[in-house]
């Protein structure tokens, strides 16, 4: 590193706007009072259907390890701040409440995946980390299960390290993949890290180191039983394909020829190709492994055209989420605490309609159809109603009001989990593989409308009679006072 | 975590893959046997006319603490590879050459950025982590400079921490955004560990926490002597900007009202609105910071319209790199020892042409006109060539080679430095602020039609007739090889 600190903390990992209104708020000393912040996105990315929210595990670490270490407080000296309020920082631990999606599951726009209560100064602090956090992770997880939904029960294996934006990028990226239904990840630290399965078997630059591929493939197979042999380094039907094939044959049962990779060209050509050459050698089993830039669109058409793959190798496409590489989810203030006490709605207007916050402190419900067991939309309360007691459920969407139904027989899932309580963690992390089954066993209750590639249908996440009047009534005040002036 | 291994390496940070073929290598007793890597991409990003290269030190973090841990070594043994290949593992180290870029150097496509000259399994396991690192830090410095080219010399913020792919990404992507040109970056932590400048005043959550403007506003210059008010949360023109111009006409020489910021709405229109109001209420010093999901493009359309924008505030385009969100580099070997010490050239054919690689070693100069100080190309040779020593050096295009010219009165520079050699670190890293500099400096080499942000002229990179004839004479042999089978 370029300077004398070390890299001892993510505390300092916000935005210094963060400490310069922590730092008012202390001089006003309203830096304890209560504050509510949710974080929502205001729009599906890709133009999905649905998202697969994740990220909680790293926010668990965040806010585990959240204090300023004395690194952290010597360079905030460089910045002239002055020494009471950096023993303030200094004696500072998240002492809030976290309410959160439990990690793999469904999240939709306009509803919060995780809320925040806690003391002004703490809330803000943890704003960005939060956020850099949430965003990354749950695209990368809607991303995977977008992937996952065109493969059906294909296998998917994810290799984007070297594309990934920076190292965490890379591992956390292989880790929201698993979750979202992907098998495997090349990347070892991952593996390590996670407990997620590693794949991988040689490069192109085997071949080039032996000159060629007949030796090559003969030396991967001496030290390995398992053989995927990857083609395509000088030409894939006239010297891969074959080479393969003849040390296949000649090693017979000492390996398990469990297939070829295509890594270049013309994927659907290629892989018919190959499967011919396979099948008429006598192997009808070995399986086609393809990669070269795939994502969900890629392999609908590469479908469509008959191409002959097996197993799917997702690199660049996936890890950036190269078709919008940002989640736009944002951190609002929904309720802060007067100076007597009284907890009061806040919310933010803009000229952007939706941008218009909605305030209080709320639940998001999911509502399950008793009979079909599909969701009939998701139902945003205010804190004290209870959906489950009411007989018949009026659903309206949030815009488009005269749009409504009435919903029976059904149950009302709360989708949030207590994480913290006054700083205490209350929730037991599961383990990886329970998060994987979670995320699928959530999209079977989705009409298969919402989980189409292209042009899905709108899922309803729609608010209460009483979540509804409620922002209505704060608008109309916020906008009085303005009209006062 | 969710194992009980700790993240206490980043050397696992690889492919499978690469241990995979390593393990063949120590085998087959060729682990030691020097290979020879270059790392290059093959199309410059975001159609852009020039790149950025950055990297180098995250790299060097990276050779310098290359050492598989014990709990590296544990998780290994797991996925059953043998003990004494595990052992191998535990005790290496970088023990090979690396030749590269300085950070802040232009660099064009088929260029290599640095070169790894090293025992093949080293070469090989640190093939995935370069990459990741190379491909991040270049793609985001490229971004940030063509930002800055269509600034001029109106100041940048970098402030896409929240909107980052977790968050490596986000202080790597700030010292990249740094290097390249930004003045600042609002995250703390890459102040901290880089030296750059931190900025930022307040958000939007300030104002709801203290219900309206005037009083937060108040409240904020009550500690801060700069200030710079946010005016978006319920309304720019009519709420907004009359409260700061009020809390700044109330304060006077108390602070130091730097201006206001936008961050909302349509900023062209409501930029003249401000500036208009500002300079009525006797504030024509007063700036106006702007920030939005702005990248080149949008800046460009915002200043055709006039917008009264002093201060920019960019970054989810930026920290994402978000029209284009992966560098393509590559790793590809181009020699490696034989059996008897000799070093001999190898190649990548692919039927993609631009995926063929240029064999052997290899330098990379910049051919600079002494009499205009242009730039008027690159020029790739040969190791033992020396372009400096010609008179006359013939350049031409090296696929429509009929394209070419004669330079004379030229300085040849070589963008290779030593990093390391046999190991050791033989380079001072620079400090941040020469890095910043001497990219400022490159780009004044390049003809401004090199520089545009749309549809700009393509730089030559040029081999040298005896690269070309060695790279043809390579894939004439191949080819040779693959017909008589």
């Amino acid at each position: 590193m370029a300077t004398k600190y070390t890299d001892d903390s993510y505390t300092l990992h916000t935005d210094l706007y963060q400490i310069n209104m922590v730092q008012s708020y202390w001089e006003d000393n309203i830096h304890n009072r209560k504050a509510v912040f949710e974080v929502y996105f205001r729009r599906l990315p890709f133009k999905s259907g649905y998202a697969i929210f994740a990220g909680l595990e790293k926010i668990v670490h965040f806010l585990e390890h959240f204090s300023f270490t004395e690194s952290d407080i010597d360079y905030l000296r460089t910045l002239e701040y002055d020494e009471a309020f950096l023993t303030y920082l200094s004696e500072l631990r998240f002492s809030g409440n976290l309410r959160c999606m439990k990690e793999g599951e469904l999240v939709f726009a306009n509803e919060p995946m995780l809320r925040v209560e806690a003391p002004l100064g703490e809330a803000q602090l943890i704003e960005t980390a939060l956020l850099n956090i949430v965003n990354y992770h749950t695209l990368i997880a809607t991303k995977a299960s977008r992937i996952k939904q065109v493969l059906g029960d294909e296998p998917a294996l994810e290799f984007g390290s070297r594309r990934a934006q920076e190292m965490d990028a890379a591992i956390w990226g292989a880790r929201a993949a698993y979750i979202a239904g992907f098998d495997s990840t090349s990347n070892v630290r991952a593996g390590k890290l996670f407990g997620i399965p590693v794949s991988g078997t040689h490069a192109h630059s085997m071949i080039q180191a032996y000159k060629d591929e007949y030796t090559a493939f003969h030396k991967y197979a001496k030290t390995h039983r398992d053989c995927v042999f990857l083609v395509d380094t000088y030409d894939t039907l006239r010297s891969g394909i074959p080479n393969a094939i003849r040390v296949a044959k000649e090693l017979g049962d000492q390996i398990n020829f469990i297939g070829i990779r295509l890594d270049s060209g013309d994927l659907a050509y290629l892989s018919k190709e190959a499967r011919k050459m396979l099948d008429e050698a006598g192997f009808p089993e070995a399986k086609i492994v393809a990669s070269n830039d795939l994502d969900e669109y890629t392999i609908i058409n590469l479908k469509q055209q008959g191409a002959c793959i097996d197993v799917w190798g997702i690199g660049t496409k996936l890890i950036t989420a190269y078709d919008q590489p940002a989640l736009g989810a944002v951190y609002k203030m929904v309720a802060m605490e007067e100076e007597h006490g009284e907890l009061v709605d806040t919310m933010k207007i803009s000229s952007n309609p939706e941008k218009v916050s909605t305030p209080g402190l709320k639940r998001i419900y999911r509502i399950i159809n008793k009979i079909n067991h599909h969701a009939e939309g998701d139902y945003l309360t205010m804190e004290d109603e209870k959906p489950q007691e009411e007989e018949k459920l009026k659903m309206f969407h949030p815009v488009h009001t005269f749009l409504s139904k009435f919903v029976t027989d059904f149950d009302a899932v709360d989708l949030h989990e207590d994480i913290y309580e006054n700083g205490i963690l209350v929730y037991e992390l599961p383990a990886i593989d329970d998060i994987k089954a979670f995320c699928k066993q959530n999209l079977q209750v989705l009409w298969p409308e919402y989980l189409r590639a292209l042009n899905p249908e709108e899922y309803p996440v729609d608010l209460s009679q009483k979540c509804w009047d409620n922002k209505m009534r704060n608008i109309a005040e916020v906008q009085a006072k303005m009209l006062s002036k």
